[in-house]
């Protein structure tokens, strides 16, 4: 008869002992399908142990299908699948990450410094939030909750002239989420087109998420209509106010140009990607495509993850009015991405004018972190070897380099001495051969000022040979 | 000459005035392309105003694109495409949300009661991530934070004896947002079997992303791989440890088959998703099929949702080892969805061992609402028209009811006493005919204790006449 050694001491029930016991013979097929199994009784007997046990065990092996029982017949082995082999561990493996490498200057991260981060007024909203738990806890609608939506609607009023109602407005956790929603939206037979050169990120996200995606050269004025017009894309994923990487503001003219093609056929469809109009230096911010839209072709997106932090995962796009319907009837069965929490602490932290004021502060911070990097620049030794190109809007600036060193090699040579930094040509998708060279785009969004001297000293070295 | 009216008291800057009155007057058509404008000195005069001011407003005016300069010949009106006219807005329009209607009892609810939920622990981990400020404020891996994977692969051996390696374990804003990232993975071009009957929004999910989604019926062992073999499908997206809505646990016969399914194709899946497992109230659950998988065909997913609060918006999903750098070569340049502060928190509620205590009170809450609702059931008016089917495992358990009127009357007639309910039939999407009727879904864990005996009351009226 079947036999088992089982240990009073090891911890586990003896009825999970003998459960796993059996299990184990039937999964390395030392009992065979339709194998009757010892009674109860024999079996407890035989081992020593109470009838209940046994009785506990088969149950347990019952529920879980590994033996039936067929009355007044007995117990026995079920039909099991012959089972694999476990997978091999490798000592050796590589771990996969996506981890960010840490430089110690990076002008390529367009981060954010955590010592910028609001944290003693975002954990008072955060309380505050959490006194309103029943609320909070309700599951949230698919565009998002009430209070975010009607706030980020007044904020949008002051800051950008935009009048728009909260069920416009889409919540989603980041912009990446919210092109795959848009996706949805529009459709997956759609080409879209994105700008070149441009943030590769975003052809990225339409490539992942199977649709043609094509890129359209862009000029002073932004992405070029004509070239759009040969092009066969439906929809036109622009960054209007400050384009990335090449620091260009759509001109008004452009704007116009870009409304009249999508008025053209019912298929066409504008993405006004805002990313960091919040930091725009001089003058008044050109008025939003979304503003001058009277059609209902633009679909604008913004982010906190500039604003705020990377680590606050919010961001919301604007349906156009008649889009809403559209939206609920396809996609409103979606549960919101980001979680009510979160959602109320934003709502507090904009409607009680935190946001504004770390706004100001923000801007008044970054002009002075650009202030010093372009002095630092002009003073620095090879000031006649940098010119900087680009300095209106946004939180990047370019900067002309006049050397013989390959952009890669010029890449290479800087990371050497500790500093990231990346140059325009690497962010064109095509004509590659005709992108412009020695660019070098300085993201100074994440770089602290007491760095700004070394690091531009060690930028130099890169020059010296 | 061109002349305005600036009033001195509206409370804008006179240069603002100016150039809103211009640029309003570009869009119109007033002034049209290539006009000249009058010199700034003229101008001037005209309006009363300083020189600066009407070069304020030029200078605007040309950032913007309205007009440009020509040297030493003046300032002259851009070429403006004829903007369109502003959309009309009705008064009357419907206002679209996805908002759950609230019901006095509602049991087709798979929410949580917010009084449920641990909020001081919660907040206590929260301060304790807000002490880490710098590390979370990183960009986070497309992946996730390690902390918060290092602790779910610990819990997951704990609970459902499964080795997993952080690097498997993507975390994600919701199981919704983490199917998209699956087909993002095997393909859009792969056929995706769903359960019928099953819970519909899984379907709702593919047919969104643009894949086909067939239906394959189910028996008492779970999906019926006979009818799997019969359909196209690459990808089998099961529940197997507790089937919504019939409460089936898949027997472990059926998960080697399935196994085995897998195992004869390559580009063959299998979409584990487990959602209520930590609720099965008897017994030993049943191995996870990503357990059992030797050869890493399982993708396991999990969440928060139920476990915690559906406000959290954490799921997580394990990739068999083999699909990690897949995974990470295709998709690895997003952002991960859920803030860092919320998987730091999360990560550090696990740690603590306040997860386990919140299952496990959370747990006996929901025995006493099961038991309490089906002793309710048993000692009404109407027990004898009433029969439990399923109440193994899982926070809903199913009930037949003995009556000639149609399931959709039933559920009128319990909306119109107050009461939420949906039917088993609700869930077939193939075969709806042989749906077994006149069965009816008791989710409870939105339920409170107070609200059974008057709920199953107001059910009982339902079936009076």
């Amino acid at each position: 008869m079947l036999t088992y050694t089982l240990d009073n001491d090891n911890g586990k029930s003896l009825y999970i002992q003998l459960y796993e016991k059996i299990k184990a013979d039937i999964i390395n097929g030392e009992l065979k399908k339709d194998e009757r199994l010892p009674s109860k009784r024999a079996f407890a007997k035989n081992l020593g142990i109470s009838v209940i046990t046994v009785e506990n065990a088969y149950s347990q092996l019952i529920s879980e299908g590994y033996i039936y029982s067929v009355p007044k017949s007995g117990y026995f082995v079920s039909a099991i699948y012959a089972p694999f082999p476990s997978e091999k561990k490798d000592g050796n493996k590589q771990i996969y990450s996506s981890t960010h490498k840490i430089y110690k200057y990076n002008f390529a991260s367009n981060g954010v410094r955590a010592s910028n981060f609001p944290f003693s007024v975002w954990k008072k909203m955060l309380k505050v939030a959490f006194e309103n738990p029943k609320e909070v806890m309700l599951p949230s609608d698919a565009g998002g909750i009430n209070e975010l939506r009607q706030a980020l609607c007044k904020h949008l009023k002051e800051y950008r002239n935009m009048s728009v109602s909260p069920e416009q407005i889409i919540i989603g956790a980041g912009t990446e989420y919210l092109y795959s929603l848009i996706i949805q939206l529009l459709g997956f037979d759609k080409v879209y087109a994105t700008e070149n050169p441009g943030y590769g990120k975003i052809s990225d996200i339409y490539s992942a998420n199977g649709v043609k995606c094509v890129f359209v050269d862009t000029d002073g004025d932004g992405m070029r209509t004509d070239r759009l017009y040969e092009s066969s894309a439906q929809i036109a994923h622009l960054s209007p106010s400050h384009h990335f990487p090449t620091g260009t503001v759509m001109s008004i003219s452009r704007r116009y140009e870009m409304l009249n093609w999508a008025s053209e056929d019912k298929s066409r469809y504008i993405i006004e990607d805002d990313y960091d109009s919040e930091f725009r230096f001089t003058g008044k911010p050109l008025p939003a495509l979304q503003s001058i839209d009277g059609e209902g072709k633009v679909i604008y997106i913004n982010t906190f993850t500039k604003s705020l932090s990377p680590a606050i995962r919010i961001s919301y796009m604007v349906l156009p009015e008649r889009m809403v319907e559209q939206f609920y009837k396809k996609l409103g069965f979606y549960s919101n991405t980001v979680s009510n929490f979160e959602q109320l602490t934003l709502a507090l932290f904009i409607d009680e004018g935190y946001f504004e004021k770390h706004i100001n502060r923000m801007r008044n911070y970054y002009k002075r972190i650009r202030n010093s990097l372009l002095s630092e620049i002009k003073n620095s030794r090879l000031s006649d070897k940098l010119s900087v190109l680009e300095e209106e809007a946004g939180l990047h600036f370019l900067v002309k380099v006049e050397t013989d060193i390959s952009d890669a090699e010029l890449v290479k040579r800087a990371e050497k001495n500790g500093v990231k930094i990346s140059c325009l040509s690497e962010y064109y998708r095509r004509n590659k051969k005709n992108a412009p060279k020695h660019i070098v785009i300085m993201n100074y969004s994440a770089i602290a000022k007491e760095d700004i001297a070394p690091a531009i000293k060690a930028l130099d070295k890169c020059l010296e040979d």
